[in-house]
């Protein structure tokens, strides 16, 4: 059996036994009934997967996948395709929005190359990244498959090893992160392949481009999906055709998640086409996704209607790198220390709701 | 001159320079054009009032002002009066939302008897709380003021006097709280006077009571409008006449946390009419104010329109006792770190958006 079947087979759903639990618990804490909304949702969910009234969520970690992609020529992103590379190398350094934020958190950051197309060899040397290289980029998919089936999976591989190994060092919380030039377009042909909707429900600005150029990738995107007619029942084909290995990675990071019971907060537009991937290959897995903030780029809402999530945070986020996730993870923190530290009306000694 | 006057006094508008400072530096960050959304809004906010680019985060307080309200005569909360005071015993044990939210930020709490009508006087002998009491509890204002001109000033002083001991103790960023059963009453009447807008626009079910009492609710806030006729021009009027001891003490923060340029996250409902009050006092305290959440009680979406602020978080919380703005603090630290900590294109050797 491969290790995405293997993964698979390892994940159950939600616990709703637990999750009960954790209700009649909250119930129990000096405040009127569900006073802190969303967070006790959280504190639930967290109980459910975790299956334990005391959740740890010190260990986190946000594993940023960066890939490149063909389609860049068709010039569909504002930025050249080299910046993908430099910034791998700001990654390395701590010097971007996901190191800041993830520090200001408390999470350890992992950068891997899944399939940047400039050479990273000497920071993979220097242990500043890890190599899981799939290719160096995919193919263009507006002229066939962005990547053999293979190599669809050997992305999606990458991802639950990459957990994997996190996972030995310790990991209660994990985020999802992406880096790749031009990757809100396979993105989007993921999504509208895989939820079946119409590719302008789902597709955006990315990092800032005007009218004619997102006139000009939503072209790009429908002719990749005529040339490649992915199947929406598969979504390892839909993957191959017209995803990216980041995008693989990260679906493999939330199977791998799930897998191991560690809930996973899936940050913004990228990572959220990596979880319909993800979703596609085992349902259940979406019961542990804790959908961190609703991105600005046109199109993730849609998405997460799709998936069934409700972002927390709505901060006009378009950065991707797992900042959303990041900056989420504070809030899935609050969520289960007011479940474990909070008093109970009894031990308080705090008069419950008179009549 | 007296307190109040000297603190308004003391009071500058935030510093346009130093915003458009913010910007520029936000510009050369490494991410596209504001790619972090309402972070890069909070910086600019940050230093435009502590005018500094590299404004300190690390010291921060949530103060909690308790009291207690005549109008609870009235029936017009689901808790019975005696909850005040045996909150504020959990509040000093550490066992609120608060305690717990603040440690998870970081923050310091303190709490401050301000009016709450049981006997606090052993937890303020112990340390646990302190005593800067104007009376035990507001008179009913559902037949007559709820308290004097006096002691509406000396209610506000006290949160003048609260922030001044805790800028003491070194102070970056403030949280207002409260606690105070049928405190929404009061504040749905401050806010409904000082906004000019009906009671309906205003009122909610506060700690969750059913549509029979929220009608009474509307008519008590009603009655008391009648009785009093609170001056609309004149805020500490309208805090005498149908205001709390705590929603004075709240505005009074405000005053003294912008007299000291220190951003101050304003929580909830209770919350926001006292920022009204300090806005009414001085319209140039808004530009301190950071607003954290938006509250699940009906109308604190209006209040926040009146004050022209954007709440960072909508989780449904409910709470009061300062638990949103301990929840934003973080979102407020993060943003001040993404100023700071990020590279630059030009230190990272990004190349920056292509033609």
């Amino acid at each position: 059996m491969g290790l995405i079947d293997q993964t698979v087979d390892a994940i159950e759903p939600a616990s709703e036994e637990w999750r009960a639990r954790a209700t009649e618990r909250i119930a129990q804490l000096t405040m009127p009934p569900r006073a802190l909304g969303r967070l006790l949702e959280v504190a639930e969910q967290v109980v459910a997967v975790t299956r334990t009234l005391t959740p740890p969520t010190e260990r986190k970690a946000v594993i940023v996948m960066a890939g490149d992609h063909g389609v860049a020529e068709e010039g569909v992103s504002a930025f050249p395709q080299e910046v993908t590379g430099q910034m791998v190398h700001n990654f390395a350094a701590g010097g971007a929005g996901i190191n800041v934020l993830a520090r200001a958190v408390g999470a350890r950051v992992t950068v891997i190359d899944v399939g940047v197309k400039s050479d990273l060899t000497a920071l993979v040397e220097s242990g500043g990244i890890q190599d899981r290289r799939v290719a160096p980029g995919t193919a263009n998919m507006a002229v066939g498959p962005a990547m053999t089936r293979e190599q669809a999976e050997q992305a999606v591989c990458a991802g639950i090893e990459a957990v994997l190994q996190e996972h030995e060092r310790g990991l209660d919380l994990l985020g999802t992160g992406d880096m790749g030039i031009a990757n809100t377009t396979p993105s989007s042909a993921v999504a509208a392949a895989l939820i079946g909707c119409d590719v302008d429900d789902v597709i955006g600005r990315g990092t800032g481009i005007d009218d004619e150029r997102l006139a000009h990738k939503g072209d790009v995107i429908r002719r990749a999906l005529e040339v490649n007619r992915p199947d929406p029942a598969d979504a390892v084909d839909v993957l191959a055709k017209v995803g990216g290995f980041e995008i693989g990675a990260i679906a493999g990071m939330v199977l791998a998640a799930a897998s191991l019971r560690v809930p996973v907060l899936v940050d913004g537009f990228i990572s959220s086409a990596g979880a319909l991937v993800a979703a596609g290959i085992c349902p259940e897995s979406r019961h542990y996704m804790i959908a961190s903030h609703c991105s600005a780029e046109a199109g993730h809402r849609r998405v997460m209607e799709a998936l069934e999530l409700e972002p927390l945070l709505d901060l006009g986020f378009r950065l991707g790198e797992g900042t959303g996730g990041a900056v989420a993870m504070h809030l899935v923190e609050c969520a289960v220390r007011i479940l474990t530290e909070m008093a109970t009306f009894g031990e308080a000694g705090v008069a419950e709701k008179g009549a």
